[in-house]
């Protein structure tokens, strides 16, 4: 089931206070979430958190990673939180009371979905969420809508917890039912962004925001796993021709 | 409307770390409640708390009182939270994700709603709960169902504010559709009490047991305002023959 806590992936980008990350890790615990992924944390010593009263062994076995891609490659399904009071979000947004049935509907088959927060001060960035398939909004009070990130943490958890529900029995997936993992999306991207290079579509200095709007882009598609290979062959084929020679023999 | 959050009060009995108590009015301040009331805290410099990010006002004008009674003294409906792992209940429990709806359906009229948290290592005591009208259950997982206050508070805070929805037009108040203030049920306690030694009832060695078990009957009945003055009428009444002379003349 996709809303089985177990198949979530919490992720915490760029946490400042170690103990903020114990109270998230205690949150999980609390409502039966064990999948635990820390990007880039500030303090070196955040895996003695105080704070992960009875989620210790949680805390010992999250994996840490340098950046966010590495932590979402094998996910199908990656949602950024935050407010989004100062900001247009670039993906689709969804409210928290909604996000269990969203993810029921969307996690039929083998999907693995990753809830990704960021740092305490500013959220997640702009490029965080360019990794994300869609947002969840909070509904705060629009006078004081930052929450600590403990507290986000254990609210998005229990919501998903609680309204998770059993469904009816899987029907046997079609592959073209099986989500691609962020990591063959961004695999997908660098062919095509070296496509665009080669056939001069895309000139150095667009560079990154092409980058960008291309990542967003196929979080948008949300391609089948077959598709992504498919998109992924053709690509490489162009690119075969662009540049002919001794490199792509 | 019942459940529109200003209409809720926070009441946090006996916390130990300021931290906490900050981390609890930023969540207030997050779903847009604002009434708090702190009953016997345990560090004098409270109001100080760092933690009450954005919320400095609402810690500032927070209610201090000396026991529970007096923090609910006003309030109709009281709400004990924590976990029920290692005991029975004496009140209704109802889960969580049900509150919002259940005191929809408690407090059309005129209802002052307390939601009251325990201290930090052992939550509310049984003699707390002994005024509580009912108890709500955070659905946690059996193997870490101990949460963190300031958690707790905002997992419940985000529940009534998410749920919270438009009742239709309220008819007039019937006298009988007003409920009893806490308040009233324990002045018809103590005169419930003191007829009951009066009549010879209650030997001195029960007292306390009696006293626990009857504060409980009257928030099991919950007697609307009226009905409240009305037995107060009776028992004091009653009183009046059984202690007659100077005193009550």
């Amino acid at each position: 089931m996709a809303s089985e806590p177990n198949s979530v992936r919490v992720v915490l980008v760029s946490p400042r206070n170690p103990l903020n990350i114990g109270a998230a890790t205690r949150a999980m615990a609390n409502f039966g979430f064990s999948d635990l992924a820390v990007v880039a944390p500030y303090e070196p010593h955040w895996r003695e958190a105080k704070s992960a009263v009875g989620a210790e062994d949680l805390l010992q076995k999250a994996r840490r990673t340098q950046c966010l891609a590495e932590a979402v490659a094998d996910c199908t399904l990656v949602i950024g939180t935050g407010t989004l009071t100062h900001r247009k979000p670039e993906q689709p947004v969804v409210s928290l009371p909604d996000l269990a049935l969203l993810i029921e509907s969307k996690g039929a088959h083998g999907a693995r979905v990753a809830l990704v927060f960021g740092p305490e001060k500013h959220g997640l960035t702009r490029e965080d969420l360019s990794w994300c398939h869609l947002l969840v909004e909070i509904p705060t009070d629009a006078r004081q809508p930052s929450m600590n990130l403990g507290q986000a943490v254990a609210v998005c958890l229990y919501e998903l917890a609680s309204r998770a529900f059993s469904r009816p029995p899987a029907e046997s997936a079609s592959p073209q039912a099986i989500p691609a993992p962020s990591t063959s999306l961004d695999l997908l991207a660098a062919v095509i962004e070296q496509t665009m290079t080669a056939a001069g579509y895309s000139p150095r200095a667009m560079l990154p925001a092409n980058r960008h709007d291309l990542r967003l882009l196929l979080r948008r598609l949300a391609p089948s796993a077959l598709d992504t290979r498919r998109m992924l062959g053709l690509f490489r084929r162009i690119l075969w021709r662009l540049e002919p020679g001794p490199k792509r023999k």
